[in-house]
């Protein structure tokens, strides 16, 4: 998605080999005619998928969650990030382990918005070791739905997020793929043609 | 706003004469349609104040503060919210109070992001107490910049924050005001006329 990557390009500071920091249209001040526009990729990408729901994780997934889900025509839920959870009824868990953070964090969403008969899209800003988006095909599991796809902002192509994914057999589509970050420089991947 | 009260009318959940649950468009899950049309209305009611950021805090704001963004052709900001912060060099932080949590939480935003020329409006999904909003507040008033109103998806009027931040002396818009749950019923204050 060029748009978006020449956003990062433009806006985007690498902070070392494996960060990169996108607070100025993404993780902290938030671009929302872009969000608007990679909600619109997202639901080309997936439109052939009878998609029922858009599941993200709270706080930077919000924003291309809800625009993804606003161009499906179809509601957003948003799963909970917690240190620790007191478990309520009605109430599906995974624990998610953050690399960056160092910490395992429960991420949660209740039963009463996640059915049987839902098919899932998972979108997430990030994908880099996968534990986010692993932990979210969880829950869509534990609710007896399907995850019908995993539509990501930013890949770092360089970590193995997307191996991890893309094993579980499920349609992953990625806006901007970072193959490195080094010498301070965004390298991306060629993308893939899209009809 | 006649759209978002017919939603709480059937979808919200009185759980006490203080506690109304909107999980199902709002709080967990969320109705992209109808945050499109809360943020229309936002933009619609602060049309003439010359604002150039919408600032809100994760996670419940940032859905109806995308979209006030979008209508308004100018960025999103999410605060973020954490019980403790390590400070670090051009952050701003204010302390708010979680009467409904007891417990205290640490707002912060980037230097970056908010400046002194900026006119900001601020978008919550509820107004009660008022310490979330004052919180706010405090932070445009640390950046320099200008309050330029508030907009709030949800007041519960019988409780002070809504005299509380008025008091400051800024515009509070709510498009939904209830006057009570007395009863396991939501009562709506009546609303305002506006052209």
């Amino acid at each position: 998605m060029n748009l978006l990557k020449n956003k990062i390009n433009a806006e985007g500071v690498v902070l070392s080999e494996t960060v990169l920091k996108v607070d100025s249209f993404l993780n902290h001040q938030v671009d929302p005619e872009l969000m608007l526009e990679i909600g619109k990729e997202f639901a080309h990408r997936f439109k052939d998928q009878g998609i029922t729901k858009v599941l993200t994780i709270e706080s930077s997934g919000i924003a291309p969650g809800v625009m993804a889900a606003l161009h499906m025509n179809v509601p957003l839920v948003f799963a909970r990030k917690k240190k620790s959870l007191t478990l309520s009824e009605g109430v599906l868990t995974s624990k998610v382990y953050s690399f960056t953070k160092q910490e395992e964090n429960t991420i949660s969403i209740s039963k009463t918005y996640i059915k049987e008969n839902d098919r899932v899209l998972l979108i997430d800003d990030f994908l880099a070791n996968g534990q986010a988006a692993l932990g979210l095909i969880d829950l869509v599991k534990q609710a007896g739905a399907e995850v019908a796809g995993i539509g990501i902002v930013i890949e770092k192509s360089f970590q193995n997020g997307g191996k991890l994914v893309r094993e579980t057999g499920y349609r992953v589509e990625s806006l901007a793929e970072i193959q490195s970050l080094e010498n301070g420089k965004v390298r991306f991947k060629q993308e893939k043609v899209h009809a």
